[in-house]
């Protein structure tokens, strides 16, 4: 079943996931096509976004958000286009970028919605590159980690859409890029087309060692974006003064429990001291929302000098997103995740 | 046995303590006193400081500083008079903020030492309010923490050297500030003389529930200094954007394992995230010691005004150096812990 023209399908939250999202998870439902009222337009799903940060709502844990409820859709960033409009500024045929959530089509009164215009050039690229993730790697990187030429800077998830320009833009600062990424494929790919001086396959037996090989001036910035075994294996490779923008633990985000002790919690903390450490919690939007004309201005420049590179991992159809899902949460993705629900 | 002009008591670090320092940790050795060379002096002490970082320095886990070699004499800031001079700008007679470390008599160059003159007045605070602890106070919480008016500073060791400081600065700044400290007389101190909005005896039973209820708005800067089970009752009152400026952990410098699990460090990394906490590790001469002139200026003025006020726990004798250590980091001191080696 393809987007229609008849019925709204949409994922919504069948049950909260104990461990990683599984078949009873998500349900795809159908429902009619809702009307906009006056001040209100039709918006029609193109692409919709997948991001680890979406595992977080489907539990209702304390977090800076609310969660999704049971029986709701789940939310996420797409692009899409207006099929009627009562609002002003906004033109049937006109491509936005939204909020739509997992499902075909959805209302909206033009609150936080970006008009993109009738024929905007690779209009999925404002949900990775030139959006949300460029500019959670960007602000977390430049704002936070801040670089300086010749120190080192690590990523993890090296080909996505937070890593692949956390590694470019420290390239372009003049420091040096080392990545982690999941099998020689996408290292290869980091090294070989996005310029990191050297990625490290996180399923290597000496994935510690190798790292602390292409460290040998050890770590100034770590971009956290993982946590678990890759941060495991970057702590002792700190370097005094270092700092960690803090962006994601998508290792932990299926955890159930916390893993056996001893409790290194304290030992942690130590580190951080003893190494006059920063790190720095941030979600993007509440913390860097005022970084983003100067982030796109940059950005818009450096893709075209060609300094900056972009790759998407294209999934067709709503109806594959959950699976999908899974595949990012285990890094099975080769590029930022975008689910083309319908042709343009 | 008190101070001499015959002989130079000192005390070295016999063995490095697995634990708490004991007995055999410090032993009391006495050589000649030295002879300055061309471009030396000789100093004499007359009150020596002891801070918590000293723990440190007996041990050979790597740390920012170098330790103390066995046989070395300890290390330590301290309040001298020039006794012989060969050095230009150093008289006899001089007051001098230097670094002897636990000994009567020491040579110099006038490297890192500070002429206070012929009549200082109150000599000693150069150790502790106008020193090293108030610098590490003002430069900690107002260049990590950056209190805002109305937010709320907690901050543990509320009579000492450094936590006294923090609180009292915190509501020169306009920010309300809750204490934590060993005892009831020593919370009372905090409130009246200090002027602290509250201060929690950390030996209540029902401490977390304490602090939870006198921090009615959450924890906006927690100033750490401690560690251990204050962080732990601090860790669900923090807020978003909450800031940990992070000074020491002296509730683990005795520790000689991890305790047992799970492993909390995960859980911790995800409470940064989640609400996105800055924690940042600072040594205060590595990375404030620019500081120093504002902060000078400021606490000045602030004791001129009586807006500050410090108080100080000596103890008597150069021999009584290692037990008061052992009370310094049990928290058994009320108020900055100074030795009087000698009279002036």
């Amino acid at each position: 079943m393809t987007q229609s023209n008849t019925v709204n399908r949409k994922l919504i939250l069948a049950q909260r996931p104990v461990g990683a999202p599984d078949d009873a998870t998500l349900r795809l439902e159908t429902d009619a096509i809702p009307e906009p009222a006056e001040g209100q337009m039709l918006l029609r799903t193109v692409y919709l976004s997948l991001d680890p940060y979406m595992r977080g709502r489907m539990s209702d844990a304390k977090s800076y958000a609310e969660p999704v409820a049971i029986g709701g859709t789940m939310i996420g960033g797409t692009v899409a286009r207006v099929v009627k409009s009562n609002v002003k500024g906004f033109e049937v045929g006109d491509w936005v970028l939204s909020f739509n959530g997992w499902q075909d089509y959805a209302l909206s009164d033009g609150t936080m919605v970006t008009n993109m215009g009738k024929n905007p050039e690779a209009p999925s690229w404002a949900l990775g590159v030139l959006g949300m993730p460029g500019l959670t790697a960007y602000a977390g990187l430049l704002k936070i980690g801040d670089p300086k030429p010749g120190e080192t800077v690590v990523v993890a998830a090296a080909t996505g859409a937070v890593g692949s320009q956390v590694g470019q833009i420290a390239k372009i600062k003049g420091a040096r890029a080392v990545g982690i990424a999941s099998g020689a494929e996408k290292c290869a790919y980091a090294v070989d087309e996005l310029g990191f001086d050297a990625c490290i396959d996180r399923f290597a037996d000496d994935f510690a060692e190798q790292l602390a090989a292409n460290c040998p001036a050890g770590i100034d910035v770590y971009f956290e974006n993982v946590g678990g075994a890759v941060f495991k294996a970057v702590l002792p490779l700190l370097n005094a003064n270092a700092r960690i923008p803090l962006c994601g633990l998508i290792a932990m985000y299926n955890a159930t429990q916390a893993p056996e002790g001893p409790d290194m919690s304290g030992a942690l903390m130590s580190t951080f001291l003893v190494k006059k450490i920063k790190v720095q919690g941030f979600i993007v939007f509440d913390d860097f929302g005022h970084v983003y004309p100067e982030f796109s201005a940059d950005m818009m420049a450096w893709i075209k000098e060609g300094k900056i590179k972009y790759r998407e991992h294209l999934v067709e159809g709503l109806e594959n997103a959950p699976s999908a899902f899974l595949d990012l949460l285990e890094g099975r993705n080769f590029g930022k995740m975008v689910i083309k629900v319908a042709e343009h």
